[in-house]
């Protein structure tokens, strides 16, 4: 069985090895490679996007995804195409990106965004181990809702055997990110042409409580860090944190 | 040169054909294959992953894209590792998605999300014809901001020379919706165990304009839709349309 890894056990300047495959071409100035920079733009996501070939066919599949130590786990149907694929140790590439701006420039090669992103790059293989995989479910709740599987009815032993659990150690990572806002050349700042950054964000809405729920019921504190109007990347940074102490 | 396409000279009831790569094989009463269904989560998204294989390695990169009739379209650097790789045909695989809620049901395997996602396949082909080239960089911009390239400073041949835009046929697509919130087994909802439906968007802060605008340059109109508090997928719903219907 496989504990969950506290980070406070990870060498605070560690960083991923840089190789051909994870080495940033483009924009290097952009690039990092630390655990610390690439692990808060992965944990402040709950959704990635993962590549994998069939046949020399390349698939990009989303998903809900966690990190635990220099490790991500997904999980999604037995039956799905995907994890059938990723079984066996196959390559993949996971990709998180946060979108936070346009950027309107006074000409079109300047317009841009403002993004975190990080690609991972591993080998995916099944979770078979039985006290592995009950163990990386709860954590695959607990991660978003810190605290919340000991209170949810068992799974079944039919929906365990339903869901199939996939993990990859990271062998290389890049983080990229762009924060700059504006970056007109410097000549174009004369021209009567109108500029501007739009902040995007990805933030909750208001909770919808089921409307069949017992007396006495009520919103379990542990979901605080998910209010109404609040970013969805900090409420999930929260929680990761939340989630990975209390071990 | 490729005049744009607009979507008025589609069939309202067409669809992308279905194969072994874009069946939906996993709940499969979420998918969905017509042109309408597809294009609209296309459309109202800026930000796609574009899964692609390099010796076997796949990769899985961000980048911002856009819809012409049945084609995609995306960009970036001539020397990127990403469009150097897509330029001869390769077969790729772009996905879009937009999650729209966090689903906390009462036992973890009805734990899920409502999202709307899509999955084109296709062969990438760098457009190498200066017309075309110019007109997809002007329709780049003008899909998110109508209008806006008229009035920026025309491109410079380098800035030309160092941008490279790649498209491709959607030959085969799916799409997938899950829109039905909590979904607890009926025995489960005797449980004393509290459940919600949380929404999540992605919206608009306030745009910040540039501290350095020449005196009596104001906001334009076109960027009406793109006002704080709004949601950007229907902000660029909206700009698609206007986009597009002004060709």
């Amino acid at each position: 069985m496989t504990e969950p890894v506290s980070d406070a056990h990870a060498h605070a300047d560690a960083s991923y090895p840089i190789g051909p495959v994870n080495r940033v071409k483009r924009l290097h100035q952009r690039a990092a490679y630390d655990h610390a920079t690439v692990h808060a733009i992965l944990d402040a996501a709950a959704l990635a996007h993962v590549a994998y070939v069939v046949d020399g066919q390349p698939y990009c599949t989303p998903t809900l995804f966690w990190r635990e130590g220099t490790r991500l786990y997904w999980h999604g149907s037995s039956a799905s195409r995907m994890l059938r694929q990723q079984a066996e140790g196959v390559p993949v590439c996971l990709t998180v990106t946060h979108l936070d701006s346009f950027v309107l420039a006074r000409c079109g090669f300047n317009h841009s965004v403002d993004y975190r992103s990080v690609m991972a790059f591993g080998r995916a293989r099944r979770v078979d181990d039985a006290d592995e995989k009950q163990q990386a479910l709860v954590m695959m709740v607990d991660r978003l809702f810190p605290h919340r599987s000991a209170g949810l009815r068992p799974s079944t032993a039919l929906e365990l055997k339903a869901t199939a659990v996939v993990t990859m150690e990271i062998e290389q990572a890049s983080a990229k990110v762009r924060d700059k806002g504006l970056a007109d050349e410097e000549a174009d700042h004369a021209l009567p042409i109108y500029a501007e950054r739009i902040p995007v964000h990805t933030v909750l809405g208001t909770p919808e409580p089921c409307p069949r729920l017992q007396a006495g019921v009520r919103r379990p504190l542990e979901l605080g860090p998910y209010r109404s109007g609040r970013r969805l990347d900090e409420a999930l940074s929260e929680a990761h944190a939340m989630a990975y102490r209390q071990k």
